[in-house]
């Protein structure tokens, strides 16, 4: 029996509990929580995400903020923005939408933003956090995945965890929270990448893959054991001559023949990534919260 | 073949090093790097530790200022001390010697330290950097091992790293930097712990072990492959009347059973230990050039 775990409910679910949170919260007279964005320049991409994560906020009662600035901002002006967002009070949360403009230096634009308010969890000052287990704001991909782990009651503990892929938003974070002693948790966790050689033999003795890897359809069948819990991160698009956009996305796992073998296993799309903006969400409630509103 | 990782050998080796670039530095007008430490109550260990510190200081031409605080010290009181030590810049890192007594909180005090003199790499901020493979401060013992795995030229790249423990200060940062895209590191981690059912089995894929569990010769020769590398942290006592102290010091690992098997191995003691001082020795001259000195 496969259970498909469907980040798209979900995240439905959690975005309702919050909405339901600040009409509580209206009654007793607490503010809505207000999350600002900063976009700078004009990539399609960013501004899809970023109007996404604007509309959800106005979808669940937060008050939402977008600061448009223009491609050809400085790194001295777009800092003037973030210490306005800092000192303003009425904020509770913001993020700077990645990534930014070549001449702009991401890693000091993240180290600017005041830990308190930076519900994206990038700071080094919450990456430390959550190493050390205190509590932080979460990266939203890591995040939705222990959201999903926990409300579809996976049991994580003692088991073996096989994370592929070790960037900074999703596989390294991943390893380390799965590895902790909390739930969803107290997993034995193998973190590989690309130089990694006996990937497959690797996988086999996994009773959880969470893969990250951005490879379409990489992770077969004959990779996998029977009964695995397989978190898929990817998102690809592979052409398509029958999709009127001329293509359709799939995952980092080869679904059809992988899900046969999985007890659970997360659907791309709708699986991870509609999870990423109810995180955004959650951290931002926390965030109001934290700051005494 | 095997060769014993001599990390007794390696330490005098960086304190000559470090000694050396003193020198050369008080000929150009450079001043004397200067490390501080603050210890609170009268612990016997405790003492023991700083006090070895303290000497490594004056042997390699370091200033070192100790500060020795009561048993009854307030939280309050330790971080005035602490805001001092921040404020003063002829100091250019310090430590608190942990454990505190137990009416102060240790996470509070680590916090109120500059990051920029947070030679232990205790602060969040510098375990976040760490984590994100930013320059920064790292503990110790992991610090430690990885100058070990570099001067011996330890092949770890593709290896499959196994890290029995996930402390705070040793298993978990461990197996975050051997999985980091550097050399000594770009192996496949396995962080392993109490919650792990299978240890024997994960042990036996390991080409490298890094044992920080506290147990007298836990790991023994039918858990590990031929040709192991293996990395000792655990410093045990045990009862043996043949010493005049009425024991003797063990690893976590059956040493003359596993040297057997093992390429290169770290005695217990003269392995990891004698490079923990050594490690703080190098963080205070980095916070020295760090802080322009």
């Amino acid at each position: 029996m496969t259970t498909i775990l469907d980040g798209k409910k979900v995240s439905i679910t959690i975005q309702d509990e919050l909405a339901e949170e600040v009409r509580k919260r209206n009654l007793i007279g607490k503010k809505k929580p207000h999350l600002a964005a900063i976009l700078v320049g004009d990539d399609g991409a960013s501004i899809t995400y970023v109007d996404a994560k604007v509309k959800a906020c106005e979808r669940i009662g937060f008050e939402s903020t977008l600061i448009k600035l223009p491609e050809i901002t400085t790194e001295k002006e777009l800092i003037t923005e973030i210490q306005k967002l800092n000192n303003n009070i009425s904020i509770d949360g913001f993020i700077v939408q990645l990534p930014l403009p070549n001449h702009i230096n991401e890693q000091k634009i993240i180290q600017t933003i005041d830990p308190k308010k930076d519900v994206d969890g990038f700071h080094p000052q919450n990456v430390g956090r959550m190493a050390l287990g205190l509590p932080t704001f979460l990266p939203a991909t890591p995040n939705g995945i222990l959201e999903i782990l926990k409300r579809y009651k996976v049991n994580t503990v003692g088991k073996h965890c096989v994370v592929i892929g070790r960037s900074h938003i999703v596989g390294s974070p991943m390893s380390i929270l799965m590895s902790q002693n909390y739930y969803p948790g107290n997993s034995t966790v193998t973190i590989t990448h690309s130089r990694t050689n006996n990937l497959k033999e690797i996988c086999l003795l996994a009773d959880i893959i969470i893969i990250a890897l951005g490879k379409a359809e990489f992770l077969t069948a004959d990779m996998v054991k029977e009964g695995v819990v397989i978190i898929d991160v990817g998102i690809n698009r592979v052409t398509d001559e029958t999709k009127k956009k001329g293509y359709r996305l799939v995952g980092d796992v080869k679904f059809d023949e992988v899900a046969k073998k999985s007890s659970f296993i997360t659907p791309v799309p709708g699986g991870v990534g509609p999870m990423t903006i109810s995180s955004l969400l959650m951290n931002t409630m926390n965030a109001t919260k934290l700051n005494n509103h």
